[in-house]
C-alpha cells in the first residue's frame, strides 16, 4: 500500500447521494471524470474485472461465443431499425471528418443482426448465441448515483438467433439460468420480475432487479405466490361481470362547480343516498396517441376515480405509439369535450375512442360527467348505458392490490435493473431481412432474443447491498484482494514476520493487499474497514505473545491465532 | 468448428490491399463495420486477448499500475493543453444533450495529469507509473490496411510521473526494456528508432517499428553501427568548414529562362568551366511559418539543388509551428521575391529570414539566383557573400547518406509503428500546474513520460510478418488455439478416436480447435492452412495403420506418429 495508487478520503463527495457512490469514491475505487463518466482506479478495476470474469465464464458455459463490436457506429443500421430517431436525446450522435453521421452504440441489435446475415445462410448454422462485454453510451438526462446510472458504462449484451419459437424459448431459458448462476455467484440479492419491452418491441421479457431502496425501478410482488413484476407489466385482474337487471336507471344531476373527483364526491355525499367514495366515480382522462408514422388521435381513458393514471404504464400499453395529455389548444379546438364534466357518451358521440380500465366490467355503476358544464350522471351502467371501445392498463398499481395470479395482494419494492432478458422475436430480422434457407429449401425468417447485463453497474450494486457505516464489505468472489494484511507493530521482528507472512500467502496463491505504510494503526484499521476486503489480518500487539489476529470484515469477528498456524487459518478463512 | 461462428472466404475483400488485411478477413478473424472500424470475431478476439495479456503482464512486472479512464471526455482538459485545436480533424468531437463539448480520447495525457494532481501531493508519492489498455479514437483522413490504421483501436498507454530528470530517465528505461520483452515474447521483428515528438512536444523519444514493407513509416539505419532513426529524427552530419581564401569572386550571369535546377545546370555546363551538377547549386524554397498564436512569417530555406525538401522533416523541425509553401498570392504581394531566380541576398534584403541546410557551411561555393529574372550568381561563398540566419533540417534523407554517427552510410527501410516511448518532460505538468511538495518543503514541478503501444494493431502486424501464400502462421504465444485437430477419415473408429484425442488434449490443458465438420478433407486442410494454428493434427488415412499426422504450420513438416504416442508428441510440439 505504500506504492498503491490510492488515496482514501475522509469526506463524502459533494455530488454523492447514495452509499455506494460515497463509499466507492471515498475508498478510492473510482473517480468522476465528467457527469455520469468515471475512471476506474486500481482497486475498482480489480472488482470490475472479477465480475466480468464471472459473467464471461457463465456465458461461455451456455455455449455463447464472445465477439467484440465497435462502439463507434455508422448511422445507417440504426436508421433502418428506426432507433436513430426513437432513441431521441439519449443517443450520443456525431459526424466524422467527412460529415458522415455516426453514433456511440447504446446496444447492438442492428449490428449483430447484420453480422449474422452476412455470415450465415442455412438453418444448419442455427441456433447461435453471440455476446460481447463492451463499453456502451447513453446520454442520460440525469446521470446519477455514480456507476448506477452512467453515460459511459460496460454491459454484457448477447443475442440469440433461432429458426423456431421453441428454439428462441430455449435460448431464453439458457440465459435465464446463466443469469441466475451469475448473480448467485456474485452474491447479489435479486428478484426476477415480469417486464415490458421498453423501447425494444417484442414479446416475453423479464428483468433481474437487485433489491435496493435507492433503486430507480419500482416493482410489485406477491409474498404468497412469489409473483413479481415491473409495475408496467402488471395485468389487472378482471372482476366478474355483474347482473344488469334491477339496477336503477341512469339520472342526470346539476352538481354545480364540481370539476374534480374530490368536489364531485363531496356533492354526491350530500345529494345521494348512502356513502359515496372516489372509487364510485369514473374519471375520464383525455390523451392523444400517435402510432409511428401516423397522426395524433384523441382518446379518452376511463379509470376508477380513486386512482391516478400511471403515465409509464400508459406509455407501455400504447407502445410503440406515443402518448401525450391533451393541451388547452386541443380542448379549445374540440368544444364537444367539456373539461371537468366529460363522460363516455360525449366522447364517443364526438367520434373519439373511449378506452376503460379493466375494472370497468359489465354491470358496474358509475358517477361520471354528463358532457354539460355543472352536470354529472349517476348510475351510469357499463354494458347498458355505455360500452367502451376497448380496455387499457393505465391506472396506477398500488400496494394492497390483488395479485394477478389471485394468490394474495401485492406489495411494492424498489430495485436496480442488473439484467434484462427479452424475446425480441422477428422485429430486427424483419428490418434487415434476416432469413436462412430452411430444411425444405425455402427461406425461414430468423427469430431473435436480446439479453443485457450491467457489468460496471454491478460494482455499485454490490457496494450498495454490501456495506456498513464503516465502509465496503465485499463478497469474496469479487473482492479486489483476498486478504488485507496490516502491520500494526513497529517491532522489527513483527515487521519482518508480517513480510514473511505476506510472502507465504502470496506463494499459496492468495491475493494480498499489504499495508506496510508508516501510518498509525488507527489510520490503517480505518482504511481496512473502508476498503472492505473480506479478511483482515493484523500483525499487532499480539505478536509479542506469539499471535496474529484474523478479522472477518462482514461479521466483525476477530480471532487471535498462533503465528505458526496463521497461514493455514487464513487459507481456511479465505477458501471457506 | 461445426458450431464456431466462423465463415472463411475464398476471395480477398475488395477494399483490402495488404496481406494481413486480406487474410484476417478471409480467415474470419475480423469484419469491417465502417471505414477504419472493425468487429472482432471469435478467433480474432482470442489473438487480441492473448496480446493484451502479454502486455499487461510485462507492464505489471515493471510496477506499473493498471487503471481505466473513460473514452468519452470533456473538452476542458484538452482546451487547457491546446490539443482540442491542435488535433484538428483527427479528433472525434461531439456535444452532449446539454450542449457540452466532448471528445473521444485519442490519448490521455491531460486526464492522467489531472488524476495524479488530484490524488498525490508529496515527493514521497512518486515515482508512479499508471497505465490503461483502452479503446482509442482518431478520425484518420485515410483509414487503411484493416487494423493497421483504424479509427477505433486499442492501445496500452502509460504515463510516468517523477520529480527529477534522472527519475524520468529511469521510468523511460523501464518502459524501453518492457517493450523489448513484450515484442520479443510476441515474436515481432522490430527495430527501435530515434524519433521526433509528433504532436506531443518534449524531448527524448524512440519508436518501435515492426519491419514491414507495407509500413507507412520510413526509417533509415546504418548497418555498420546499428544506428536507426525515423527520417524526421535524422541529424545531418555537418561537414567541416572550408577556407575562404583564394576562392574566386562572385559573378552575376545572364542565364536566360532557367527557373529550374535542371535548366540551370544545363546552362552552367555550357557556360562555365568544368562539370557542374545539381549538387553545386543552391535551391531556395519559400515557405511561411506560423508559431502557435502568431502570424505567418515568410522564410526561405536553402538546400543543395540535388535534394528535395522532405515536408515531414520540415514540419518536425519547425514544430509546434505550422508551415506551408508560399502561394501565388504571396509571391504577388512580395515582388522582391523573384520566383525561379531567388537568392539568399534578395531574401534577406527584403527583410525575410533565410535558413540553410547543415551542408551549407562556411567556404562552400554555390550557383544560385541573383534575384533578377533570368540571372544567377556563380561562386557565391557561404560565410563570405552571405550568412544564413540559421540552420534547418528540411532536406530529404537518402539511402547512401552518411550516418550521423559517422560509422557508415544509411539504408532506407519501412516499418509499422507498434510502440512509442517519450520523455514528455514538464509540458503537461506546466499546463496543469502539477507540483508536489519536495523534500525541502517547496513545490517541485513533476516531469512526465508517455508510452504508447498498439495492442489491436499488433494483431495485424503479426499477421503481416507471419503468413505465407496459403494463409496465416501464428506464433504459439498468440495463436487462437494451440492445436487444430482435423478429422479426415469417415471411419467410425477414426472419428471416435479423434474425439477421444481432442478430449485428451483438452484435459492436458491445450486449447484445441476441433474440425469435426462434415466437409471434405481438402476443404478442411485449406481452412487449417488459412486459419494458421501452429500445430495441425490430422486423423486421416493413416488411422488404419495406427498413425495420426502432426503438421507444423510454419515449416510445413509433417510427421506420422503412432496413435498411442500422439498425445505426448503433440504436447511436446506445443510446449516446445
Amino acid at each position: 500500500m505504500s506504492t498503491l495508487f490510492l488515496r482514501t478520503l475522509r469526506d463524502d463527495p459533494a455530488d454523492a447521494e447514495v452509499s455506494s457512490h460515497k463509499l466507492l469514491v471515498r475508498a478510492g475505487y473510482i473517480r468522476r471524470a465528467a457527469p455520469g463518466i468515471y475512471t476506474w482506479l486500481p482497486l475498482g478495476l480489480r472488482v470490475f474485472r472479477k465480475i466480468e470474469d464471472v459473467v464471461r465464464r457463465e456465458m461461455d458455459a451456455i455455449g455463447a461465443q464472445e465477439i467484440l463490436l465497435p462502439a463507434l457506429l455508422p448511422r445507417e443500421p440504426y436508421e433502418t431499425s428506426g432507433r436513430w430517431t426513437e432513441y431521441g436525446d439519449n443517443l450520443f450522435r456525431l459526424a466524422d471528418r467527412k460529415g458522415n453521421d455516426m453514433l456511440l452504440g447504446p446496444t447492438h441489435e442492428e449490428l449483430f443482426t447484420q453480422l449474422v446475415k452476412a455470415e450465415y445462410s442455412s438453418y444448419k448454422d442455427l441456433p447461435v448465441i453471440l455476446y460481447q462485454i463492451q463499453t456502451k453510451y447513453r446520454d442520460e438526462e440525469r446521470p446519477r448515483a455514480g456507476l448506477l446510472r452512467g453515460r459511459e458504462f460496460v454491459m454484457k449484451d448477447s443475442y440469440s438467433f433461432d429458426t423456431t419459437d421453441e428454439g428462441l424459448a430455449q435460448s431464453y431459458a439458457l440465459h435465464r439460468a446463466a443469469y441466475q448462476r451469475i448473480f448467485d455467484r456474485l452474491g447479489v440479492q435479486y428478484v426476477i420480475v415480469a417486464a415490458t419491452s421498453g423501447a425494444m418491441g417484442g414479446s416475453a421479457s423479464e428483468e433481474f432487479l437487485a433489491e435496493c431502496e435507492v433503486g430507480e425501478d419500482t416493482f410489485v410482488r406477491c409474498v404468497e405466490s412469489g409473483y413479481a413484476a415491473n409495475v408496467e407489466a402488471v395485468v389487472t385482474p378482471v372482476p366478474a361481470s355483474l347482473p344488469i337487471d334491477g339496477l336503477p336507471a341512469v339520472s342526470v344531476h346539476e352538481t354545480g362547480a364540481t370539476p374534480t373527483i374530490a368536489t364531485l364526491v363531496d356533492w354526491a355525499n350530500g345529494a345521494l343516498e348512502g356513502a359515496v367514495t372516489a372509487a364510485d366515480t369514473l374519471k375520464n382522462i383525455l390523451v392523444k396517441i400517435r402510432q409511428p408514422g401516423g397522426d395524433w388521435a384523441i382518446t379518452a381513458i376511463g379509470i376508477p376515480g380513486d386512482r391516478e393514471v400511471d403515465f409509464k404504464r400508459l406509455e407501455a400499453s400504447v407502445e410503440p405509439a406515443e402518448v401525450e395529455l391533451l393541451t388547452d389548444a386541443d380542448f379549445a379546438a374540440n368544444p364537444a369535450l367539456v373539461r371537468g364534466y366529460i363522460g363516455p357518451k360525449g366522447v364517443q358521440e364526438a367520434g373519439f375512442t373511449y378506452l376503460a380500465d379493466p375494472r370497468v366490467v359489465t354491470g358496474t355503476r358509475w358517477i361520471t360527467g354528463a358532457d354539460v358544464p355543472g352536470q354529472h350522471v349517476v348510475d351510469l351502467v357499463a354494458g347498458r348505458d355505455f360500452t367502451p371501445d376497448g380496455v387499457i392498463e393505465a391506472a396506477e398499481v398500488r400496494a394492497g392490490d390483488r395479485s394477478p395470479d389471485g394468490a394474495g395482494v401485492l406489495e411494492s419494492a424498489r430495485g436496480i435493473e442488473i439484467g434484462h432478458i427479452f424475446q425480441l422475436g422477428r422485429k430486427y430480422a424483419d428490418a434487415f431481412d434476416l432469413d436462412v434457407l430452411g430444411e425444405n429449401g425455402k427461406p425461414v425468417r430468423v427469430t431473435m432474443g436480446s439479453y443485457g447485463l450491467g457489468v460496471s453497474r454491478l460494482v455499485a450494486v454490490l457496494a450498495e447491498q454490501r456495506h456498513d457505516d464503516k465502509g465496503l464489505v465485499w463478497p469474496r468472489e469479487v473482492a479486489p484482494y483476498d486478504v488485507h494484511l496490516v502491520i500494526a507493530n513497529k517491532d522489527e521482528a513483527a515487521v519482518a514476520g508480517a513480510h514473511q507472512l505476506a510472502a507465504d500467502l502470496d506463494a499459496a496463491g492468495l491475493e494480498v493487499l499489504f499495508d506496510e505504510r508508516k501510518a498509525s494503526p488507527g489510520v490503517k484499521f480505518k482504511d481496512a474497514e473502508l476498503l472492505g476486503m473480506p479478511t483482515v489480518v493484523v500483525v499487532g500487539r499480539g505478536w509479542a505473545e506469539g499471535t496474529v489476529e484474523i478479522r472477518d470484515r462482514a461479521t466483525g469477528e476477530a480471532t487471535a491465532v498462533p503465528i505458526a498456524a496463521a497461514r493455514e487459518q487464513i487459507l481456511a478463512a479465505v477458501r471457506g
